[in-house]
């Protein structure tokens, strides 16, 4: 199987080292406009060889993996030439101009809208780590839109290297993932940024700074260059999120100006029932690795 | 060496339980007013029998850690009761309001202001667990009032479970913890809030949940009982903490509202240097490994 990942950063390259893991036969083509990431992805034997877009006729499968403003340009590119049997997907952030965008586009059936929620804070093809996408959910959009073979194709893969799946629809997918994902960057890089600041003025500030300060800062590391784009496509909903984030911080801080400490108590017991929903998210991958026998 | 220990919670109970492991001859008493968490303490070997206040007159070291308004409450009263050659000492994460309040005690010189920067978002003895302390930094406030010797008793102490020691006076570190931690648990909770708010009506959310989104909300699991007083005795600092944060939300919020997405990368960008910070702290505590040659 002829596989063209275009895009070899950390989500691309750990796609491609799954593949060559977890299946025979796997042929793994690199695209990307960062020559030195190919350079460094051969290194790494995360790909087998470069290629360039007029190869994609040869391709069997292709995983775009690139900034969301850029795969709206590429990904209609790509759909002109892979050939019938080709399955196009994509691990893009946000969903709804990506499918608008090809929406009429006469390979349509050749492309499967997908995101996998599976990440780190670093970039490029050296953060590229094999098992990345193992029990993580990859959320499969207008699957409906999708030639049947071809979405058989890919969900035999993305189950080969670990997957579950869970189908939504574009403009649901966007809302959601705005909350649990993208609120989340900025609450991590305001944060970041307020402490940074402060420490301009008054040093060693940072020696007081444990696990906690650094697991709720941890987002703030992330690329600029993969997050402006994501917040640009999705600017009503990450909006939405950010005025009731906002809101909420403003009413806390109301109730500590008027010592109401009793109502505080209460917001935070409130809130603690997040326990459960992040139980929750490691049973979903434990009852994954049962399924798996693993 | 009998060792009084003043709530057998997370920290409390992780003190004992280190220095039973790395102290010889340690006899640890256990004092808390929930009896249940005694009794569950005595279980799992994290104290050797139950005590009263009034037993802390043969008390070598007593350890306070219970929420940092109950302390103000404790800590003269322990000092009225410990015999010349006992330390107190505490692990509150507020110091300005305790330290004001024993100023004038008599046994003052008894008294050594700590608060080890560590801890996980859980609490209560079931909680506790060997090495919480290795390779983490104790911060000692108004060092100088405390009786040379007994300094020097607590710090083989400390040093004997791997803490690392930092001296500062309380206003700069309360003023400094309200960013590096008070501050990170009101934007996880709230975070947190937000979130759990927008479930009630959009069904599945927590289906788009990942790591990122568990990192950041880790420490909207921590205790209201602990926070809430935190909260209150720091008043002042962490409000202007949360202003800034405020402010820099909705000045990020402004950016997007005006498509200037260059400007949202630049913010990022910049803030993206707390990766060497967060190296930093990882360093500090690969650096105390190599000192203790493990």
């Amino acid at each position: 199987m002829k596989v063209f990942v275009i895009g070899v950063g950390l989500i691309g390259g750990s796609f491609a080292l799954d593949l060559k893991s977890e299946l025979d036969k796997v042929e793994i083509f690199g695209i990307d406009e960062n020559d030195e990431h190919l350079d460094k992805a051969l290194e790494l034997e995360i790909i087998d060889q470069k290629a360039k877009f007029e190869d994609l006729k040869k391709a069997d499968l292709v995983y775009l993996a690139i900034p969301v403003d850029a795969s709206l340009e590429v990904l209609p590119k790509i759909l002109d030439l892979v050939n019938d049997n080709c399955v196009v997907t994509d691990a893009g952030s946000t969903k709804e101009h990506l499918c608008e965008k090809v929406a009429g586009h006469p390979k349509r059936r050749n492309y499967l809208s997908g995101h996998p929620i599976s990440g780190t804070e670093y970039s490029g093809p050296s953060a590229a780590i094999h098992g990345l996408f193992r029990n993580k959910t990859n959320i499969i959009c207008e699957v409906e839109k999708t030639a049947f073979k071809l979405q058989e194709k890919a969900l035999e893969i993305f189950q080969a290297i670990g997957m579950r799946i869970r189908y939504m629809d574009p403009v649901s997918h966007d809302r959601h993932i705005a909350y649990v994902s993208h609120l989340s960057h900025i609450s991590s890089f305001m944060l970041g940024k307020t402490v940074l600041e402060k420490e301009k003025n008054e040093r060693d500030i940072f020696d007081l700074a444990g696990s906690g300060f650094a697991s709720t800062v941890r987002l703030a590391k992330s690329s600029p260059a993969m997050w402006t784009p994501i917040f640009s496509l999705n600017k009503k909903n990450v909006m939405e999120t950010l005025d009731e984030y906002i809101s909420n911080l403003k009413h806390f801080r109301k109730l500590m100006e008027e010592d109401n400490f009793e109502e505080v108590f209460n917001e935070m017991e409130r809130t603690n029932h997040i326990r459960e929903v992040l139980n929750g998210i490691n049973q979903k991958e434990e009852t994954k690795i049962l399924e798996n026998g693993k």
